[in-house]
C-alpha cells in the first residue's frame, strides 16, 4: 500500500461567476494546479472530476472526459464521481486509490460546479436529488426543510439556543474575511445573523449556505516522489467513507451522523490518528446544525457540547479546535461538487502555513469532513505537512 | 500490486420494467450477485455504482448511498461513477482500482440504469448530454445524428455496403435469442435489417440500440483469496481507460477512435497480451458502426476490413473473433449505465462455460470495450478465466 501526497493545489475564486462556463471554471482550477505542483499536462496519468448537478444545470454529463478534453490532458483515463455534496470528497479518496493501486502516478482530482445561469428553482429541485425521491422529495420535502427539521430536533435534544448554533456562522464569517477565493468576505455579528430573515423554520438565512459556483483541484503523486515538486508536500494519511440511509426516516439517530462517525474512525485508523492530533478541522457546514454534530461525530467534544464550545472560542482560529479556517461553506462557499476539494486545498494552504491571517500557529495535521445529503455519504480525509 | 478476480454475477434481465423501480432493478442484481458469490451482505467492504442518468430520468442523484442502503450493505462506502454510456465500464474499473489499493477486499459493482417511467424526449434529451453541450446539443444534433454522419463517413471513406455493417446486428441478434436476459431473444435475417425503417439517414433501426432499463452487479476479491468462494474465479487481467475530445468535430480522426486505440494499448499492456490473446470480444456495439470501429480500434482486423470479417462469419460464435457472444447491445439491451457491467457478467459466462448455445468452446480470456459519447471515453476490460 503505497503512500499518497498533494503537490499541487488550485481553485478559481467561489462566486456567482456569470461570466464563465463550467467547463471554464474547471481548466483554470487544473491549470493552477499543475503551475503549482510544477508540472507538464503530458506529464498528467489520470483525471477524476467531482460533481453533482452537471446533467441538471448544465445539460453535460461525460464531465471527465470533457474537462480531460479542455484542459488540454490528452487521452488520460478520465471518470466523474458523484456523491451527491460530498462528490469532491468522493473524487479525492477515488483519485488517493488511483495513485494507491500503483497503476497511476500523477492524478488530478477535480471539483466543479455551476450552479448560476439557470432558474434557481432547478437548482433547488437539483439539490434535492441528494434525498431520497420515492420516499422524501416526491411528496414535497426540499433539502432545506429536511435540515430545518434536524436543527428543530437537535435545539430540543440538547437544549440548544439557536444563537449558539449561529455563532458557528459567525465563525466562518470572520475566516472568510480574510481569504480571496471567499464568496463573502465581511464578518457578520451575531445580531446580525440573529436578525436574518427565516429561510425554513427555525433556520434563518445566516444558517444556510449560498448557491454560487468554484472550481478547485489539486495533483496528487506517490509520496516517496513527492519531493520532486517545488511546493511542501502535503500526505494524505488517512481516508474514510461511509454512508446511511437516505431518507431522514430510516436513521437510527437524527441528532449525530453514523456516517460521520463511521468515516472518521477509517481515517483515524488509516492515519493512526485520534482527534487530539488534529490542529485544523474543516466541517462541512452547510447548515449550522450540521458544524455542530460534525465536530462532536469526529470525536472533537462530546455529544451535545458543540454548540458550548462555539460560544467559549473554542473553534476559532486561535481557539484549540479551530473550524473552518477559510470560511467554510458558509462564507467561502458551497458549489456543491467542488467544495470537497476546496476543503482539502485549504487544510494544504494551512499545512503549507500559507493561510495568511487565518493561519493556525504550527499547523501540522488537517481534517475534512464532506457530507452528502442529510448525512447519507459522508466522506472523512486526514492531511498531513509533509517533511 | 495485488491482482483482483470477480467472484460472482448477478443481473436482472434486460427490458422496459415498467414494474420496478431504479432501486429495486439494483437490488435484485446485488443480491443475486452475493449469493453467486456466497458472501453475506456484511461482509462486503465497499460499492462502486455505474449509472449516467439517474438525476435526469429518476431525479435522483447520491445513487451509491440509495443502492447501499436499499441492499442493506450498512455503512459502506459508495459512490457513484459516471462516463455516460462507459459508466458501467467505468464503475467496475474504479472498483479494481479498489481492491487493488488494498483499502478494501471484497467489493460490489453495480451497473444500473431505469430509463423508461418518463417521456421518451426526456431519454433523448439525457443521452444528448454524453454529447458536447456548447459545440454540439446546443446546435440540435442528438445522439443519433452525429452517429449517422460517422457511420455515413466510414462507408464512404472504406468503400463498405450498408449491409456489410447490418450483419453485426444480425449476429447480434443471433446470439441474444439464446440469452434469457436479452431484451430481443429473436433472430432476424438480413433482409429484415435492411429492409427496416431508417432513423437518421444512413442510420436504419437495426442499426441502434432500444432504450431499456437493466442492473448488472459483479463481486469483486483479491485474486489470492479468489479459491474461498464457490465458483471459478475470473481475473481482471488488464483495464484500460482513455478520452477524447467529446465534440466530434475536434477530433484528429472520424473514422477510428483514438480512445478505444489507447484504452486497448493500456490494458494488452497491464494483462500481457495481444488481440490473439483473446477468445471472446464484447463490442460496444451502440451503432453498427461503433462495432465495425471496435474491432479494428482493438486489434483484431485491420481498419476498414470490420466489414469484410462480419461477411465472412468470423464474428459468429463458432467463427475466430466470436463477437457480442450474449446479443450486445443491439439484442440484449442497452441499459446505458448498466452495460459495461453486464459485458463483464457476459464473459464471466463464457469463461466459467456457463454460455450455453452462445459458448464459445474452450474460452479463457475475453475481452470488454465499452464507449461512453461518440468515442470520447472508452474502457477496455480484459478477464481471464482462473484455476
Amino acid at each position: 500500500m503505497r503512500d499518497v501526497s498533494i503537490v499541487g493545489v488550485g481553485t478559481t475564486p467561489v462566486d456567482k461567476h456569470w461570466e464563465s462556463s463550467m467547463r471554464e471554471l474547471g481548466v483554470r482550477a487544473i491549470n493552477e494546479a499543475l503551475l503549482d505542483a510544477g508540472v507538464g499536462r503530458d506529464e498528467v496519468d489520470s483525471l477524476y472530476v467531482g460533481n453533482m448537478l452537471s446533467g441538471k444545470v448544465v445539460d453535460q454529463e461525460n464531465v471527465g472526459a470533457l474537462m480531460a478534453d479542455f484542459a488540454d490532458l490528452g487521452h488520460v483515463p478520465a471518470t466523474k464521481v458523484e456523491a451527491a455534496c460530498a462528490s469532491g470528497g468522493a473524487a479525492l479518496q477515488a483519485g488517493v486509490k488511483g495513485v494507491m493501486s500503483g497503476l497511476e502516478d500523477l492524478t488530478v482530482v477535480l471539483g466543479v460546479e455551476k450552479l448560476t445561469d439557470v432558474c434557481q428553482c432547478e437548482v433547488n429541485e437539483g439539490l434535492a436529488y441528494a434525498a431520497d425521491q420515492e420516499f422524501e422529495t416526491f411528496h414535497g420535502a426540499t433539502f432545506v426543510s429536511l435540515n430545518a427539521m434536524a436543527t428543530r430536533l437537535y435545539m430540543e435534544e440538547f437544549d440548544v439556543d439557536h444563537e449558539d448554533l449561529l455563532r458557528f456562522s459567525v465563525n466562518a464569517h470572520r475566516n472568510g474575511a480574510n481569504n480571496p477565493d471567499a464568496m463573502f468576505q465581511s464578518e457578520i455579528d451575531l445580531e446580525t445573523a440573529m436578525d436574518s430573515p427565516e429561510v425554513a423554520d427555525p433556520l434563518k438565512l445566516f444558517d444556510v449556505t449560498p448557491i454560487c459556483d468554484g472550481a478547485a483541484a489539486v495533483v496528487l503523486a506517490p509520496s516517496e516522489r513527492a519531493d520532486e515538486y517545488p511546493e511542501t508536500p502535503v500526505e494524505v494519511s488517512g481516508i474514510g467513507n461511509a454512508v446511511d440511509s437516505v431518507g431522514l426516516h430510516d436513521r437510527e439517530a437524527f441528532v449525530e451522523m453514523a456516517a460521520t462517525v463511521e468515516a472518521a474512525e477509517q481515517a483515524y485508523d488509516m492515519a493512526a490518528m485520534s482527534p487530539g492530533d488534529v490542529d485544523v478541522i474543516e466541517l462541512h457546514d452547510a447548515f449550522t446544525v450540521m458544524s455542530a454534530m460534525g465536530l462532536e461525530d469526529m470525536g472533537f467534544v462530546e455529544k451535545g457540547e458543540a454548540p458550548a464550545a462555539a460560544r467559549e472560542g473554542r473553534i476559532a482560529v486561535d481557539g484549540d479546535l479551530p473550524a473552518t479556517t477559510m470560511g467554510g461553506l458558509k462564507a467561502r462557499g458551497h458549489p456543491v461538487g467542488a467544495t470537497g476539494v476546496y476543503q482539502a486545498v485549504e487544510i494544504v494552504e494551512q499545512l503549507r502555513r500559507e493561510a495568511g491571517a487565518n493561519q493556525v500557529p504550527g499547523a501540522e495535521t488537517g481534517i475534512a469532513q464532506n457530507i452528502g445529503g442529510t448525512g447519507s455519504n459522508v466522506t472523512v480525509t486526514i492531511l498531513e505537512r509533509g517533511d
